[in-house]
């Protein structure tokens, strides 16, 4: 019944995007809501489609240390010419660029993170920065314990630095600690840290028009459903 | 009725040790019960006592980058034969050492920050790890919106850039912030980065029998009782 005999894990990490918040759904309403010529699903997998590629220029040295909030906005100005946006002003991009930092969590989140709270230490590991982490949590109610980032490892997942420091922060063996995401790559890069890994099916991550495969992976952790299904999985364990 | 009108804070960052929690009475109450024979008052402020000279020892560079955990276990391991507790296991060592993750708050704190937090993003600003905070604030229901610490800016108060690193990552203005604290040193320093000073009265901070001067800086923005008062001056603001 020790921690060491059942492998509970102490701390659960949690991806943010596309795991706690759904950011297409959030991002094609405000948009499309702010500016109803423009099709919001489009401009929403448009920004994301620019996340990867901006991150790699950071890794590979091309762009200095950048927070997210910065690379949204360089995604964000080279977006708008292409959905006829090229006039906003310097306040409308300010204010757009922050959509970020107003996503909504998916429906069992809340009441999922409740749950968990109760017997584990709950935080974020995103590679979103710690303010824009911090706002969204604060609007929409997330109960983190600790807000984790890229930005206090200096590194971006999938850098081991990452994984490993959520186990040194809180003086735990990489066992000890749970990665929880929508993400297969997410998760198998804390699992060759030692991590344990829970996915989250989220098939609408990318809207309702481009459903995502979400097969379980055998070498998780734990398969589920959502936050609810992960807090009676845990509560089993 | 603009923020820049009223001049009033977004954020209010926290001193933790002092300001928050009562280590004074939570270190010496402990070890009492621990170790009866012990004079948990002496031996609270011995310990506390060791704390500058060993950060200093770490920003003079003679030591590495050290966490407050591996400090106040360096103080200790040096106290122990002092107070004829040198035949400690390892395991109790490591168990005593935890104390400062396990600190109790003022009374007027945790409902001082249910009211602060309606309206203020709060954070920690603490020489203290994340791990220890983070530790400490979900035992004692501390509802932080955010862990910042020297940890996250690599650098111990009173540096500016702890300071200047809540304006930072909230990316505010100096004046933006607030920070919130026993200590007449630390909000001198944060003054002199451009930030709002509170000041918390904590007469008791060294025990009942070595009472503490609180009197007021006019320099401060605000002179404070506890809490509960900081919450019903900003609402006047």
């Amino acid at each position: 019944m020790t921690n060491e005999a059942t492998n509970a894990p102490r701390v659960l990490a949690f991806d943010v995007f596309g795991t706690v918040v759904d950011w297409h759904g959030s991002v094609a309403r405000e948009v499309q809501a702010l500016y109803p010529g423009v099709e919001g699903n489009a401009f929403a997998l448009a920004w994301r489609a620019g996340y990867q590629p901006a991150m790699r220029r950071v890794m590979s040295g091309e762009l200095g240390w950048t927070l997210i909030d910065d690379l949204h906005r360089l995604i964000l100005d080279q977006l708008l010419p292409r959905f006829g946006l090229d006039r906003l002003s310097e306040a409308e991009r300010q204010h757009l660029n922050r959509i970020w930092h107003r996503l909504d969590p998916w429906p069992d989140v809340v009441p999922g993170l409740q749950r968990l709270k109760t017997r584990y230490t709950l935080c974020t590991l995103s590679n979103g920065n710690i303010g824009l982490l911090t706002n969204m949590a604060k609007r929409a109610g997330l109960p983190w314990d600790c807000i984790l980032s890229a930005e206090v490892f200096r590194a971006y997942k999938p850098d081991p630095a990452t994984y490993l420091g959520v186990a040194r922060v809180f003086d735990l063996a990489p066992s000890e600690v749970m990665l929880v995401a929508a993400h297969q790559d997410d998760l198998a890069a804390a699992r060759a840290c030692g991590l344990q890994t829970a996915y989250i099916e989220r098939p609408a991550e990318f809207g309702q028009a481009q459903v995502k495969d979400v097969s379980p992976d055998p070498a998780n952790t734990l398969h589920t459903r959502d936050f609810l299904d992960l807090a009676n999985q845990l509560s089993h364990s």
